[in-house]
């Protein structure tokens, strides 16, 4: 199988894999892992503003106030019972929309993060694109590195040296130290938020598999 | 030639080549490459206070106030004339120590940045280490991508992972994306400095390579 990585989502992949590591792909990957039953992405703290029933919101590293929960993986863990059966309703600056693009073009929409890498890798069975969320249309390194960490493990052929030089820095560098010292990593840092990030660079915590399905991002 | 990488000098490798891309290896090139005659590296402020001579000076990111020059080739640009021919004395929160690290353990020692990465790459005859200055012993990606730029411009043979994967990142990756999108990068933007983080990503610009004898860096 092929595989792209990039910030947009590329025709001619059949399947799409929304990477946010820092944090939304995580904070999605978690809220299932503790059985929510589905996070509906909106495209605007308005919508969500809206929304009837528990909401998580972010907008620029910080927790929306009328939001029930940051996104903030660890955050929904001290929620766990809170979460478990609900839908939740979640923006995140850049997270959501990735996943409402990724959904124009790919067929089936997969989110991805290094807490479920090798759950996701084994459903990767045709040519992958990994939509890497970034930083205001800039490469983020922490979702650079979790593409290529998946794309690894799921032996895909890189089809351009982007994609080729993700894999290799998933190899060769440590998960921890590419998170802590990414931007997005000394941002959260700042804002107290330095468990989220080594959180999110733990890898296979959790085995499910989110797939985007009309409207919703449900467990695979 | 084998080429290794990392955040300390190893043993076994002729050469050192000191990498602190954002920013004290870019404003040692650019200070020879305006024919300033040496720069001296200290390992303290409290030692650039007493020296007699025109100093560069930077703690956590900021000019120290009774410095001349900051640790910035853009402000070294804009004061050429001052410099040529000048002994500067230096000292930078990671850069200037790293330098006098890598002089305790390789026989030879460069200092490499994307700005004279082609004239520093023509240099390496011999087994190679590039030495890292990071970010409070943590892989600074900034660091990482020039030591794989110039590795795989010496057509060297990486001697492990971490170095393949610098190599790749090189390869495969945009130079301003990854250093804008670096932590350092960010920290610079916040100082506003974002001009010397675009600066520090071009290739090329110089021909100087600085080399580290007997206590002070001049041009080889």
């Amino acid at each position: 199988m092929r595989v792209a990585s990039g910030l947009e989502p590329q025709e001619g992949y059949e399947i799409g894999v929304v990477v946010d590591a820092l944090r939304a792909s995580s904070t999605i990957v978690t809220a299932l892992a503790l059985e929510a039953e589905a996070i509906v992405p909106l495209s605007s703290p308005e919508e969500l503003k809206r929304v009837d029933g528990p909401t998580i919101g972010e907008q620029h590293g910080k927790k929306i106030d009328f939001a029930d929960y940051g996104n903030s993986p660890t955050d929904l863990l001290r929620h766990a019972e809170e979460i478990e059966g609900e839908t939740l309703y979640m923006v995140t600056t850049n997270g959501t929309d990735t996943i409402l693009r990724a959904a124009e073009v790919h067929e089936e929409v997969l989110i991805g993060s290094l807490l479920n890498a090798s759950a996701v890798a084994s459903k990767l069975s045709g040519d992958t694109c990994f939509v890497e969320a970034g930083h205001r249309g800039m490469l983020a390194v922490e979702d650079t590195y979790t593409a290529g960490y998946i794309a690894r493990l799921a032996g895909g052929e890189p089809a351009d040296g982007r994609t080729r030089a993700a894999m290799e820095m998933a190899r060769g560098l440590p998960a921890e130290e590419v998170f802590k010292g990414s931007r997005t990593g000394h941002v959260l840092e700042q804002r107290g938020r330095l468990e989220d990030v080594e959180f999110c660079a733990r890898v296979d915590e959790f085995e499910v598999v989110p797939v985007y399905e009309d409207g919703m991002v449900v467990p695979q």
